[in-house]
């Protein structure tokens, strides 16, 4: 049996790290896709040449238009493909003689749409092969690699973080990206597959094992594409890999075959795999969206011992609730540590754990417990219930804090973000943090 | 044994429908809580007359200022306290010599804080009863009740809607209500119980229970505080009731008990109650707010049969697992509907369920294939996931659709809150929306 066909480093190379891109569809009109992503192209701060193509138009964007692929005079290493789908083959076949490495179709029509769509496809892929180009899509809504400012997507977002996002789904990556671009975190990478003709997940867990930017891999996906080239792929990944798998249900799987029209697989073959092979599984779209976020910023705890420092009790008791059930510790103080910080503090904080600072908490006390007892602790939970004002200054992102901010309303948000730019992931709730949380523990097993 | 001791039906009008109020401890300081107060009861729309109290001032915000409740010459219906704690008592007593109906403490440092404010506690109960005084708190962030312009609390927010939100933490009342204004919901109420010396949950709920503009009340508790009166309360109550209970496992009770100085009960206890008395239990904060959500705005579907319209099919295979997972049926559709569907849509629409208009779905496609489906279907899921402009056009609050938008950035925030406008509320993700959807079908049992 031959080993899987991966993609070639080069191939690779050009998708990610183009020197050069042309967009064929190119348009001159601002309401359309064509125009929209050569914009993005431009304005994520494109540092090579980009080349609109277009059979009817001379400048686009302030950039001379080329009537095809083939009529430039420049080498192009990535085709960004916003054609009707009737033209992409002949497209990714001038591609190909062109010397043009990777091309991401956008364009859909294809597979998931009708017979003749499927053909088409069959006939991409018959032009990609002969012409080694590799192709992303069709039907998708591209890539977004801001650490190389290559916004081949929408909309236009440019910040940069650990978590390659990998969706099969181009509104579960969407949804993603908008989070974390509410939130001010980014992505090294934003990949939707759309039909997967041929660049598939196996060859993205590939590449983003060894890219420097990323920390950890993050997957919507509703079925493998080649389950040996995924088995190998996986087992050379040392990164997290957290996936959602679509398609739990036996309902669902037939949704799932009938959306991507090729087999899902029964969900108790992935929940073995995903457990022999240490695959984080998110079970939600927010799991998903959480566990990335912690298994990217955060490191391993020592242990599983947690205290709780908070401005609001509930919201550490609900915090605590969710710790035991995550089988977290949350244990007392130890005696000389109360002795000395019940000495020092007002009567009517609660030196425990939780440790509750009420409302009047500031961050400078903050700081001051959590160095305090950061020692004898695997792990502070820092609780922000109020509108603490410089929250940031108590998060150090060495000692590896979980934050959980609710209730500050304006504050929480301006705090937030100040708090992901130290590289410390924030949660919205109590649950959610200690869920994340949680994942730190699990042994990537088998890998 | 007595009947459980519920306030009046008087007291509870003055603590919610004040003719006036007068703010003690108001203060000329706009960086103090005192002030913001006073600002956010007159900015919220009061329409009846403000007294700030305060010995030391002479105007505040326009108001003249007495030097004390007993100096005012006008009768007054709530008092909102915001002195410090040694001085409460005392206000509560010149309150009952008044003739004050009830009274909002904000004031902290009482039974939470130490032994001296246990005292101060049992003192400000004492005047209370003796004084025939409702009190709320204390330690609270007070009450806002937008169709009374009340807004005894902060931040300002005068959002009105169906909701009325209990909450024995301040924080995960105050994260409740900025979700909700975030989104463009509003509450009938929020109360924010504090140390409930006087009037508690029970009080509450039975006050809800009868009141106009809640259709289901959502409260967060650490503990009830008398069971008998709680049982009394939610026998009596016709409306759905959300609970989220802290302190479900013995390390969280223990913090419960710890936060609230209470006895917080066995969970087993709690729940049994819960199932008897068909009370819904959220098991996070988020499960808390959606619930609350579907239970005030949706109506209980006619069956379980929902068909899924969706401009991703990711997004809606998600859905279906989730919709399986609640007992859902997502049913073929029938072979008429089918034939006549398919012989008027694009052939790249997956005529089925999920039914999928792609990308190209625009709320006219969504309205019509609605509109043309509905019968067939007990509850339309309608799943917007992309920017679809005018979204809000394709629901109808008649229909009681389910509404989910994710993927959609800026026009689905704009969308969100026009679809709330229309009293149809909005969820982040599918499985959010659908746990929700599926709390409509639980009877509430032995009530």
């Amino acid at each position: 049996m031959d080993a899987p066909a991966f993609k070639t480093p080069e191939q690779m190379r050009k998708l990610f790290f183009p020197g050069s891109v042309a967009v064929v569809g190119a348009s001159t009109d601002p309401s359309k896709l064509g125009h929209e992503i050569m914009k993005n192209i431009i304005d994520a701060g494109f540092a090579g040449p980009v080349h609109p193509i277009n059979p009817k138009a001379e400048e686009i964007l302030g950039r001379p238009v080329s009537a095809s692929i083939s009529n430039l005079a420049e080498p192009v290493d990535l085709a960004v493909v916003i054609v009707p789908a009737r033209f992409v083959p002949g497209v990714v076949a001038e591609c190909g003689e062109k010397g043009v490495g990777a091309a991401i179709v956008i364009t859909g029509g294809f597979k998931e749409a009708s017979e003749a769509g499927e053909a088409l496809e069959a006939e991409l892929v018959e032009a990609a092969t002969k012409g080694g180009v590799a192709v992303v899509g069709p039907n998708c809504q591209g890539i977004n690699h801001p650490y190389h400012g290559l916004c081949a997507s929408w909309p236009l977002l440019t910040n940069q973080g650990p978590i390659a996002l990998v969706s099969q789904s181009g509104t579960v990556g969407a949804a993603l990206m908008d989070w974390a671009q509410l939130e001010g975190l980014g992505v090294s990478c934003f990949v939707s597959m759309g039909n997967r003709c041929d660049v598939d997940e196996s060859d993205l867990i590939r590449y983003f094992a060894q890219d420097d930017h990323t920390r950890a891999i993050a997957i919507y996906l509703e079925g493998v594409k080649d389950a040996r080239k995924f088995l190998s792929a996986v087992e050379a990944c040392e990164k997290p890999l957290v996936i959602f798998k679509a398609g739990r249900t036996e309902r669902g799987r037939v949704a799932a075959e009938s959306h991507t029209k090729s087999l899902a697989g029964r969900d108790e073959i992935y929940e073995a795999v995903f457990r022999q092979y240490g695959i984080y599984r998110a079970e939600t779209l927010e799991e998903l969206y959480d566990y990335a976020k912690a298994l990217a910023y955060m490191k391993r705890p020592k242990g599983r011992r947690i205290l709780f420092l908070t401005s609001s009790g509930g919201a550490a008791i609900v915090a605590t609730d969710a710790a035991v059930e995550c089988d977290l510790e949350v244990p007392h103080l130890p005696d000389d540590l109360y002795a000395s910080l019940r000495g020092e503090l007002p009567e009517h904080f609660v030196v425990g754990n939780p440790f509750d600072l009420t409302g009047d908490a500031t961050a400078e006390i903050y700081a001051d417990v959590a160095a305090k007892a950061a020692d004898h602790f695997d792990v502070l939970g820092l609780i922000f219930g109020d509108p603490i004002h410089d929250a940031h200054t108590a998060v150090d992102p060495e000692r590896g804090d979980l934050v959980i901010f609710l209730g500050g309303a304006e504050v929480e948000r301006e705090e937030r973000v100040k708090i992901h730019e130290m590289g410390v992931p924030v949660f919205p709730t109590p649950e959610r943090g200690i869920k994340a949380l949680a994942q730190l523990y699990k042994e990537p097993a088998g890998r």
